[in-house]
Formats: structure tokens, C-alpha cells, sequence
């Protein structure tokens, strides 16, 4: 049972796509509305879990902290961040009776999840214009599939999108890319796409190549596809203010881009230096923004991910001379001399300085709304933007598209990766926890950055992120310029990864196939253990493990030097392990605690009672999967019910 | 078997005491020594592990990343971070030949523990002028004890340092310290010590009390002794520049400051803004500045923490003048614009700029030393100069004092806390690793902030690092100005800390006979498990669990929403839990692993089999310590052996 209340003038976010009348029943919680904001506050027991919230830090349970909705550029995700890229204001609380809230409110708003008080939720916001979704259902999980219900189904991507890609900033050139490529081919380690980071660009401009690098980028296209490497070029938010380059030319003349109070264009450096932001939440100027990719798409692209969409903003024109006022005073006061923990704030202060959110606006339906008031609905926009120009563009193939910034409702148009997380062993964990959570509010497409982004990676901790890794439907291996090279042929025993890999790709029926039959049916692919054993008093603790699908619960090793780890099994299971001589051991094991070992060249997984899954032998890319040698590991018994397609062609809604 | 082996002129640095003869043997590993500096070599087994290096990140076994011994002022201690604050050259290597090294260097020196290589352990620095003792034994443990012998005996604090002891950065007047001590007292809650931070001293000049604040110190000093408190100043490495000020005029007058190349004493600001350096490396200075302790000694004071001694710099004078011509150019330059990130980077290195190092002088026995080239020792012999004063000034009195930064050899005069740590749940485990590599190096009156320096803590997390706390020598709750408060009083149902805090105390006759044990036989008080149990093959991978003396193991729970954890039992022992209502449960647990239920108000420890320990009733303060109440928990017809003494007395090495 859904109900939706509305305070004040909310602004349309298209979040949820089912029409829900407005109620006017009385919130069976307690909400407070005024001049001065919303708030919600409800209490909890002892032994009730708070889920959701998406793209967020710490646990799948989400009690015991301060999580702020407001989208960052923050690389540095500790567990003492509030916010990361996104913004997911759906959480379920369990207990007695069960409900699930969204908060659909596109700006700044703060769950306090039993941080100020351990038995209190407090979630509020300044400004009381917002719709709020109450659920009730019979449990958790119950509650997130009539959620995931109303939002729609989420983005399904083409099948190659399952195999492995590689990624580094930093590869600039034609031949920077095809060493990659020849790398992984000569080692055999299997691999499907070759991500695009910045450098691929003319001088950062969206929609562009670099001439020089590549002088012929379609036949370079062609190229990799003979080889089976689709490129997935990075296209990031804000435009090159450049005379002549057409996008900026034709933006400004339309008025495409976010202005400032005086009707001038917003002035924000990012990558390119000084840029505009195209104002994707005008349906216009999104519409103009999203036919851009046909650009690279006629050029054979047929993948894209979005950048810097929160969006991050190195400094605004503003901002750059409040800096530079300052400093000057600063040289010129000598009294100031002892203030140099205060300029170095100021300083730092010029790169996502919120304050900047009121120096822009977007024009929705003719009125000038702050970018404040909108600001966790860019990302959103902008890979909306994609995806309704891919239905134009190229109606009959499925285009992998993923952001960094996002709200519910993105997740009908992308995937997300989690950003930039760092090559900590603590990073894994986080990475495993999002999952689950990304799911409740509607992101299946999703991964992190395996082996971390930022930060210099060790051998051993990317084999252990691998093998989680090979579970997420979206898996790279991405790194930041100036960092250890990360690539797995840079590493000693080269033959670890490529086994690893090939796990990926012997169990991409399987996961393709799960992937699937959650899109298509509204559901999870990655849940809790609680979802699936309510009645099991130990499994709301778990916060290291998770089912995937409807077959298999993952548990990969998370720690540095350790030999194994221990395991919940709710249930009697057969656990797995694919062995790096390409044989899979197979061993069952009783309901209770374990301990098991798991080298650092094994991928483990476990099989439910009663169910089996697919297995097929590795191959170096999705296309060369050969279905006959399918073999079926777990319970005897068993079957198991393969979902397939061509892997191409958009499926109607 | 310890051998000696010298390359160039080492730098003596004091850090071991015993007359070893330099050997003329060749080093069985390999080393190579050249102008470029000096590096050592060794293969690893694959299941070696690596033990030691003291204060740092990571794990108890070291394998597999990159420490530099560089003592840093960085309060951020993410698992990518290569140094904290001190620097403790000394590793042992486990495997068919286990073998310790103790690398008597001074400067920066790093170590690539499988790093670069996963089974090489390369050792390097510059330049090739140090000591470098290797150590051969039976196991990892009897090398740890051979080292502990010659390094010289642990500093040994005053029984009353066992108690627990409050500190925040904040706290300035005498009214806010009575309040602290009032709270404790009203709610009941243990507490023997109370920190004053910078804010106790007028204008941050060491050695002096803010007469304002503080118009009576020493009747203040004595009010609070009445109450069993005993108050411990800071006293900071920089001496302000202030005409008028005695110690910096006595100072600058007998040449004791450090000093640039062209002889004027070298300017660093911070906190109290423009200081000078004690040139504590030349043993004349060392001996004036610890005479200074005595100002606050004989207002009653017994108790000192040394803190910004790596040592800390905002700024130099020199860096400042580079920074402001920087800017300057910046400014006048439009081409620059589009350097911010330049801008930023040149700001924020004014703060720990290791090219400061190259700027100012030691003299020792009338040389120049470049300070770069002794950059560790000087916390060590800051606290030495304190440790060195304190026993002319009071020879009868144990003085508590630890230190921020430390090298090997202050283990002699002093203790350490762990700096400027975060309320992160991952620095509960940091801070349990970190307490055998510590006591490996001689520093076994340690503790970590308890509940986080930085960053907003929680209740729950509170909670859980206090039941590690309870066991760690130094048991402090510090916290940074500006973030939430932390005391024990400001949060909900306080007499769950008081039953913690009262576990604290129950245990103190056992922890100082342990204490004392280790110090007295130059051992250790917390063990990893493989040093207990040398033939448990699953011992060396317990990352989460410690030997703690001769009779019990500990093993908290670090994760946030957790009921319990899993914990290994290398054999039999008694699972102990504290409970809230006073009582102690007793369970024998087989050997094996276990999953243990412990709740946020339970403090729990292991019994091995065929122990006992004694405890006694909880007291508001060690001095009321009932030892008529003492009873014995354990195995039934085990025996203790209680070490105790009057715990004020020097003991005689």
C-alpha cells in the first residue's frame, strides 16, 4: 500500500513514474511542515534495520549515522562522509510494522538515522515543498519491489556491457588503446570494452576526438570492434566556452545553457577550463543536449559514461575573484600573516563551494528555478538526456550508458559506477554494501572502480576485489592518472587474473540472465540476506555477504594477508570454489558459521539448497560464449530457468 | 644471536643501550651499499609473515605495502597513507629462519614489504650511514625479546596512569575543568586523569598557565588532587617567540634553539605563531628545556603529554615568503587562471613541508647537523629531555608522560598515544594492531584517542573502542574541538559507560601486574597469537585478536550494528563477558572458531585454559582500589601471581 502526500508546490522530478493521487489521510508518523522546512521523525526499536538510501557510505543497515542527500565531487569516500555522488532518498525500516519512505525532493535534505538519538529517524529539509511516499507491505523486502514498482523499470544495457572493461585515465592516444587491447588479448585475459577517459577529447570538448591521436576515429572504432572491444568514450557536463566549437556555438544561441540571475551564461572551469552547463532540466535544451551523442554514434560508439555530473565545478567566475579579493588582502595585510589555515580554506574552498548553487538557474517550463532547489537532479538529467536521445537515435539497439551523479528515477535511463573510490581494502566492503542498496532504489547497472581509483593498488588487493567484482554487473578496472599502473598484465602471475576473469565470463549467463529477470520483474539482484531469510534471527547482522539472484550467496575475502574468512550460511548450502586449474570445487556445507579458506586466485560462491546454477567454459569476450558447453553446478537435483535474448535489441516496456 | 654491522658514520642516536660490537662479517641478505645510499634485500616464503614497525597503518603482519619511517603530523590515517608520526625500524621475519632487523637510522627510510614485489622486502634510504642490527632466534617472539634486552628498559608510569583519563581539545578555563570533573563525578563514572590541552597555557607559551583562566594554578592543581585528579598538561615542541618570555630569552641567549645555515635561529610557526626549536639533539639544550618541566612540577603538576614534536610546522618563515611570491605571480598573471589546482597545491604545502628539513640545524658536539638527516629523533629526545629532567627534579616520583612523535629508544622515558586518530570504526581495529607492534619496539604505555580525535563520533562507537580501551595502558577519551562532544555524560543512558569505564577498573590490579611483568622482563603485554601458539597454523592470519599478558586474549567487535563477531580460540578457554548489572558470565568455549554475541554494554575477554586473573570491585579512582575485594576468575584451580608495589616509586634499572 502506497500513499503519497504532498506539502506545498513540490517540483516535478519524475521520479516516480505511476500515477498515485495525492491523499489526504494524516502521516501516521510524525511530520512537522513550516516556513522553516520539513521534517520527519519517527522511532525505532532496538533491533530494527534502516535500508536503502542507495549510493551511500557505511552499512546495508544504514543505523547509527548522519547521511546528507546532496550530490559531491568528494574522491575521498571515509566512513565519515555524509554524502557521495548521489542522492536515493528511499530507506525501509524493519520492525513490527514495516515502511519504506521516499523523499522525493531534489535538494538538500539530511537522514538522521539514530545519530542524534540511537532510537530516532529525523529527515529534514528547509524548504517544505516535497512529495512524500509512504509504503506498507509485509516486510522489507516486500515494501522495495511495490517501490521499485512505481519508479519503472530500470535501464537494461546491451549483454557485451557484462563482460569485462578496462579503464585508466590517462590512455590519450589511438595507440595507447590498442597496447591495452594487445596486452590483454596476448595474455588471454578476456575483455569487451575499453573505457575513454577524458584525454580521448580535443581539448576536453564534449563530442569531440583528438585529431591528432586519432586521425581516424570511425576506422579505429572498426578496429576495435573486429577485435571485439567496444570503446565507451567519458562525456562530462559542462561545455567548452570556445568560439567555434559547434556545441558551445549552438547552446548559446538557443540558450541551452544554465544561467545566472542576469540572463548571462553561468561561468564554471572543469576540465576544459571555463564552461556552461547545459540546462538538462529544460526538455528542450536536454533534448538538444542528448542528440549531441549521435556524434560518436555514428561513428560505430555504442556506450557512453557520464562524468561530472553532480555537477562538479573546479571554481565559478564568482567564486575565482572572491578568491583572488581575498588574497590580494591577505599579501597586503600583514596582520594576516598568522591566517594561513584560513587562506588555505579559502583556497580550497574555490572547487564545489555550494555557495555556487545560487549563482545559477535552470529554466523549467519558462521559470527561473535556483540550482539549489534542483541540484541532485543534474546527473539525472544529463543521462536522461542520453537516453531518451538513444531511443531516437538508434531505436533498435540498446546503448550502455552509466553516471556518476544520479536520483531515482536515472535508473531508468543508465547504470551508475560509484565513483572515485581509492585502492583500499575497506573500498571493497563499501562496494559490497552499496549493492544491495542501489538495487532497492531501482540501479541495477552498477559497479565500482575494481582495485580502486585513487591511491596506489597491491596485487593482492585487486584479485580480492575481483572476486567480488566478478559479480557486479558492471566490472572495470579503473585507475587515476599518477597512480600505480593497475592494469592486470602489470602485475606478477599474470595466469591469476586471467583465471579471475575468466570466471566473469563462465558465469556471464548466469548473471545476464538474473540481471534480467530483476529488470523485467521490478525486483533485486543483489539483496541482504535478510530479504530472503525473514525469519532468521542472525541474517540482519550480515553485512559482508549477499544473495545474488535467486540461486547464489557471494562472500568474497575482504582483508589484506588473510587466508579465508568466515561465513553465515542461513540455510544448508554447496559451497564453490572455482580453482585456478579451472576445475570448480564443490563441498556442502551445513546451516551455521564457518570458516573458509580461499586463496587469492580462487573465486568463491555459495549455492542455495535445492538450486543449481549455469556454468559455461570462459571465453576472451561475450560474444564468444559458447552456450553448448554449458554445465550446471549445485544440487542435483535442481533446475534452473535461463532467461536469454539477443543482448541487443531494446525490450518494450 | 644479534650482530652489529656498520656502514659509514652512523649518527648515534642512543636507541640501544647494550655494548654490541660492530661485526666484521658479511650480511647473510642482501645489502648493497653505495653513494646513492644503502639498501637490504630478502626473499619471502609464501606464507611468511612480517611482523613489527611499530606505530603504523595496516596490519599486525606488515606484508604487503610500503612504510616510510618519516614521523608526519597527518591526523588522516587511511590504510593508503606511508607514515604516522614515529619512526620504528625494527622487523622481524617469520619462515624456517625467522630473523629480526633493527635499522638505527635516523632519516627517511622506507619499507617495501612485498610491495613492489609481493615475496621481496627491500629496505632503503639514501644515505649509507647507519647501524643495522640483525637479530637470529628460535621464533618471532624470542627475537622480539632479545631486541627488547638491548634497546633497554620500558619507561614504567606511576600506578594512578592506569586509571582512565579525559582530555578534549577545548577545554580553557579552570570552570570547564571542574564541570568535566563534576559530570564524572555526579554520573559516577571512574576517571583519574584529566588533559589540558593548548588552551590551558597563556598565548600557547610552554611551561606557562593563563593567569586569567587560572589565577591560583597550583591551588587549582591541588583542588583537583583532592578530588583524585590528577591534572596533565601538554606541553607543545616549538617555544614561542615573545620578548620577555624567559624560556625563549634564556633560549635564544645560550644558542639552544635549532638554527638556519647562516647561524639565526630558524623560524616555525605554529600554534602560539612564530617559534623557535629546543635543539634537544645537542644534550646541553635537551637538559635546559627539560629543567622548564620543573615551573609546572612544583605547582604539583605530575603528569606530561609532548605533542607537535615530529615537529609539526604551520609554516617556516622561508616557505611563507615562497608561498607569498607565488602568489603574487599568480595574481599579477591571467595566464594563470587556469592553475588552481597549482594554487591549492602550493597553499596547502606550506603546512609539514619536508623541505623545511633542509633548512635548520642541530649542533651536536659542535656540529651542524642538517635536521633532515635526524628528523626522527626528535620527539624521542624532547620526551628524553623531559624523561632526563624529571629524575633530577623529582628522583622519587614516577612523572606520567608520553609523546606524539617517537623513535626507539624513548620507550625509555616515556610513553606514546597514536595522534590524531578519527572516530572511524576502522581505527578500533588500527588501534588493536598497532598495540604488539608497538610493544615489539619497546612502547608499552600506549593507547589510541578513544572514541576518535577527528570527525563526529557515536555513541555506539564509543562503546565498542572502550572495550578495547579498558585494556590498553593509556586509556583516554580525546577529541577535537568542534566536533561532537564526546564526554562519556553527553550521551544517552551514561550508566552504560559507567559500567564500562568500572570494568576498567576492576581490571587495573591485573593490567599493572602485566604492565609491570612486561616492563620488569622486557616483554611484551599484547601478543599477536602466533607468538602464543607457534604451531597454530591459523594463528598468524588473526588480525582482530590479542594476547594480552600471560592469561588472556581479548577480541572486541569493531563493526558498527554488529551483535557480536567471530572469534578463533587457538585452545580451550573461558569466554568472560562483564555484564551491565556487575556480574561476570563465565562459558567454556572449545577450541575453534566461534561466533560470540557481546552487546554495546558488554565487555568481554578470554581466559586461556588453566588461568585465572584477579578482579576487584570497580572505584571511582585507582587510589581507591579495594584490594580486600579481589577475587579470581578463571579456571578453578589456577594460581596468579599478582605483581604490585606502591606505584609511585622509581624502580631501579
Amino acid at each position: 500500500m502506497i500513499k503519497k502526500y504532498q506539502y506545498g508546490k513540490p517540483f516535478e522530478t519524475d521520479a516516480v513514474v505511476e500515477k498515485i493521487p495525492v491523499t489526504s489521510d494524516a502521516v501516521p508518523y510524525g511530520t512537522v511542515c513550516t516556513e522553516n522546512g520539513f521534517s520527519f521523525t519517527c522511532s525505532l526499536e532496538k533491533n530494527d534495520a534502516v535500508y536503502g538510501l542507495g549510493e551511500n557510505i557505511r552499512g546495508i543497515n544504514k543505523r547509527g549515522y548522519l547521511y546528507i542527500s546532496q550530490a559531491s565531487d568528494d574522491g575521498v569516500h571515509t566512513e565519515a562522509k555524509h554524502s557521495l555522488y548521489a542522492a536515493h532518498n528511499f530507506i525501509v525500516v524493519s520492525g513490527e510494522e514495516p515502511f519504506g519512505l521516499f523523499v522525493d525532493y531534489p535538494g538538500r535534505l539530511s537522514f538522521d538515522i539514530g545519530y542524534t538519538e540511537q532510537n530516532t529517524i529525523r529527515i529534514s529539509c528547509d524548504d517544505a515543498n516535497l512529495y512524500l511516499y509512504v509504503i506498507n507491505g509485509d516486510s522489507p523486502y516486500d515494501i522495495v519491489k511495490q517501490f521499485r514498482k512505481i519508479i519503472g523499470r530500470s535501464y537494461i544495457p546491451p549483454r557485451f556491457a557484462f563482460g569485462f572493461g578496462q579503464s585508466r585515465w590517462g590512455y590519450a592516444s589511438a595507440d595507447d588503446f590498442k597496447k591495452v587491447v594487445k596486452e590483454h588479448r596476448d595474455a588471454h585475459i578476456p575483455m569487451d570494452m575499453l573505457y575513454m577517459d577524458i584525454d580521448y577529447m580535443q581539448d576536453y570538448k564534449d563530442f569531440t576526438v583528438n585529431q591528432q591521436e586519432f586521425p581516424d576515429f570511425k576506422a579505429f572504432v572498426e578496429e576495435m570492434k573486429a577485435q571485439n572491444i567496444h570503446l565507451v568514450p567519458i562525456i562530462d557536463a559542462g561545455v567548452k566556452v570556445e568560439e567555434g566549437y559547434s556545441v558551445y556555438e549552438e547552446g548559446k544561441a538557443k540558450n541551452y545553457f544554465c544561467k545566472r540571475k542576469d540572463g548571462t551564461d553561468f561561468e564554471a572551469a572543469v576540465w576544459p577550463g571555463w564552461t556552461h552547463f547545459p540546462d538538462v532540466l529544460n526538455p528542450e535544451a536536454r533534448a538538444w543536449f542528448g542528440s549531441n551523442y549521435e556524434t560518436l554514434i555514428s561513428q560505430g560508439i555504442d556506450g557512453f559514461w557520464n562524468d561530472m555530473n553532480e555537477p562538479a565545478i573546479f571554481y565559478s567566475r564568482e567564486g575565482f575573484n572572491e578568491v583572488k579579493d581575498y588574497i590580494k588582502d591577505f599579501l597586503a595585510d600583514g596582520a594576516r600573516e598568522n591566517l594561513t589555515f584560513e587562506l588555505q580554506e579559502k583556497v580550497n574552498s574555490l572547487a564545489n563551494n555550494t555557495k555556487d548553487y545560487d549563482r545559477f538557474y535552470h529554466n523549467v517550463n519558462g521559470e527561473m528555478i535556483p540550482h539549489r532547489m534542483v541540484h541532485n537532479l543534474f546527473g539525472y538529467n544529463m543521462t536522461r538526456a542520453a537516453g531518451e536521445a538513444f531511443e531516437k537515435i538508434c531505436p533498435d539497439k540498446r546503448i550502455l550508458l552509466f553516471s556518476r551523479s544520479s536520483y531515482i528515477g536515472m535508473h531508468r535511463y543508465g547504470g551508475i559506477w560509484t565513483g572515485d573510490n581509492k585502492s583500499w581494502w575497506s573500498h571493497i566492503l563499501l562496494n559490497l554494501k552499496m549493492l544491495p542498496s542501489l538495487n532497492m532504489c531501482g540501479f541495477l547497472y552498477v559497479g565500482a572502480d575494481l582495485g580502486g581509483f585513487g591511491d596506489d593498488t597491491t596485487r593482492d588487493l585487486v584479485l580480492r576485489w575481483l572476486a567480488l567484482g566478478v559479480f557486479t554487473p558492471l566490472m572495470r578496472n579503473h585507475s587515476a592518472i599518477d597512480t600505480r599502473n593497475q592494469e592486470f598484465y602489470q602485475f606478477e602471475n599474470t595466469e591469476d587474473f586471467r583465471h579471475v576473469i575468466g570466471v566473469r565470463y563462465r558465469l556471464i549467463p548466469y548473471l545476464y540472465s538474473e540481471y534480467m529477470k530483476a529488470a523485467l520483474g521490478n525486483d533485486m539482484m543483489f539483496k541482504p540476506l535478510a530479504f530472503e531469510y525473514p525469519d532468521d534471527t542472525f541474517a540482519p547482522q550480515v553485512e559482508d555477504q549477499l544473495m545474488l539472484g535467486n540461486e547464489i550467496m557471494i562472500a568474497p575475502v575482504y582483508t589484506q594477508n588473510a587466508n579465508g574468512r568466515y561465513v553465515y550460511l542461513p540455510e544448508e548450502m554447496i559451497f564453490v570454489k572455482f580453482l585456478p586449474d579451472g576445475t570448480i570445487a564443490q563441498e556442502t556445507l551445513s546451516q551455521g558459521h564457518h570458516y573458509v579458506e580461499i586463496a587469492l586466485n580462487e573465486v568463491p560462491l555459495f549455492i542455495r539448497k535445492g538450486k543449481c546454477i549455469p556454468v559455461v567454459d570462459a571465453a576472451e569476450c561475450v560474444d564468444q560464449i559458447d552456450f553448448n558447453t554449458m554445465q550446471y553446478i549445485g544440487y542435483e537435483s535442481a533446475s534452473y530457468d535461463l532467461y536469454d535474448d539477443d543482448g541487443v535489441t531494446p525490450i518494450a516496456k
